[in-house]
């Protein structure tokens, strides 16, 4: 019964890695979109977007068999809520680099990020998508170590996004209104999906060490 | 057995509705702040978030308890997991008006929005204020049929961004940059507080019917 259970469990564990996988994909053809104008970029990171619903469902689905049929207590109950709350997240971030496409998609065929401030956002989509690949790969490892190394270097992307705002409030600014407020709210998407990478990163560590990342020296 | 966890579920929900009813304040004194410039409200809604977590902490130390000792299956298990969801749907809402909070801190001694935009951001404001009063409401009550009527009400919200943007990328804007990304950002706060609200709501949909808003006729 316990091997069952654990067997069951690394199963969630795998599916809730490939899942991390499509995010990244996500959040890579979505700054791609975002730095060329590609429209069909746009729309491939758009109706992909239901494929992580879907994969959500099944993880869901299998949480919740878990915990019905093998009745876990203690760490094993919540290991499997630590990874219905991972779902949620992934799913989210994925939401997120919709969001970017999105924007990308209303510019089209122009550009949405003015050429002088797109090595800024260039480096937001890159960290993001290094983010949430070192988080595939610390699901798929429980790498505690690497969890923790993750949500310290979540401090770029602050200090990005504030480099972003020196830019488009300086007075040098000649993009207006519009281009300013897209790369407010990218900034503001980038951001979020990095506090996510940290957090689904923050439940691995919890879910190895029955702590939380700041009770193991992070 | 039955009946010591039907009596501890009430009490996790209870819990809920005390910290929706937090979230309102927090929501209030937040656009309250924003539209008055009010420095000390803008610091009252982000000390008091503290309190929003640690209630948090204890409705999922409740929960975790009422899984671990009451071991409920099928519909029981769900709304345990629904209540740990709302939980932190309810956290997140507080955390968005903390944000609110501080634009309006940010801009102090000045009031961030500016007079013309003003109707719009306070009907936001408004807006927010009653869906989350609403959802406490409807968590208190377990009524459904409310909780599908705030589904739809949610468009409101959404007319009231798109009217947002109209005026702050209209030729006639003369407040620049800074105002236009403050008024986009607490655009997308306003927007996801009432997102969360409506999706706090659908849970207690489910959590009544087994089954998620659209199945029931919303």
């Amino acid at each position: 019964m316990r091997e069952a259970f654990h067997e069951q469990l690394d199963s969630v564990f795998d599916d809730l890695a490939g899942i991390c996988r499509s995010v990244e994909a996500a959040v890579r053809l979505a700054t791609e979109a975002l730095l060329t104008g590609d429209a069909e970029v746009a729309e491939q990171v758009i109706s992909a977007d239901v494929e992580i619903d879907r994969a959500r469902e099944r993880v869901e689905d299998k949480a919740f068999a878990l915990l019905s049929l093998q009745q876990p207590v203690a760490g094993d109950l919540r290991t499997v809520v630590a990874a219905l709350r991972m779902v949620s997240e992934l799913e989210r971030m994925g939401d997120l680099s919709v969001h970017v496409a999105k924007i990308a998609r209303l510019r089209v065929p122009h550009v949405a990020v003015p050429e002088e401030i797109r090595p800024t956002v260039a480096r937001m989509g890159a960290v993001a998508e290094d983010m949430v690949s070192r988080v595939s790969q610390i699901i798929t490892g429980r790498d505690v170590e690497a969890a923790i190394a993750l949500g310290r270097d979540d401090e770029e992307m602050d200090q990005l996004r504030r480099t972003s705002f020196v830019e488009l409030l300086s007075d040098d600014w000649k993009h207006g209104v519009e281009a300013a407020v897209d790369i407010a709210l990218l900034g503001r998407y980038y951001e979020r999906i990095a506090d996510h990478a940290v957090s689904v990163a923050n439940r691995v560590v919890f879910v190895v060490t029955g702590q939380n990342p700041r009770a193991v020296g992070a």
